[in-house]
């Protein structure tokens, strides 16, 4: 198996190349386990202690990627929310996966 | 589905904290589909280009969670092989929702 990771495109180092960052899984895992469409405000109270810095950083970058979109409430005053896309439902299989590790994972000791 | 990430433990959320990153992942796929053991500097190599200082920080960290163990090959010259324990072998399945989600994913646009 080809370990060169400039020249050989796998589909795992991609996935995580992808949503390989602790806050951007949170976001999903937010979206898909807590209220469907969030807006700014409600999405940064659920991640405390997320900074809006980083929180609008990692929501550009699901939107760049298509796994998450935005719909434009009200413009006076500003309002938006973000819900998961197709694609980015489709990681539940990933999440389940995650939550089924770390359950029988805790009591492996070696 | 309680979303206060303080006082209720999710398992998806202790799964992203302990694994949610990509050089740890990384590192997990490598010693996962690559040789199954491996020196620092081979590592290193294949993680192209992880630093010295974050791959040893990446190794501590999967060390003190007992997903990886060391063996010391020889103390002079100094020479120590990392191997994936039982409990970081069972991410395979994540690793494969992973590799699945990106090759389905990929093709979903919205």
């Amino acid at each position: 198996m080809p370990t060169n990771y400039e020249n050989y495109t796998c589909p795992i180092k991609n996935a995580v190349s992808t949503i390989g960052d602790k806050w951007t899984l949170f976001i999903i895992r937010e979206l898909h386990l807590g209220k469907k469409e969030q807006g700014f405000n409600e999405l940064q109270k659920a991640l405390k202690p997320i900074s809006s810095r980083t929180l609008a950083i990692k929501l550009r970058k699901l939107l760049d990627q298509k796994m998450i979109s935005k719909k434009i409430i009200s413009k006076k005053p500003p309002k938006v929310e973000y819900k998961l896309t197709k694609k980015g439902t489709s990681l539940e299989g990933v999440l389940q996966e995650l939550a089924k590790w770390y359950k029988k994972g805790r009591f492996i000791n070696k």
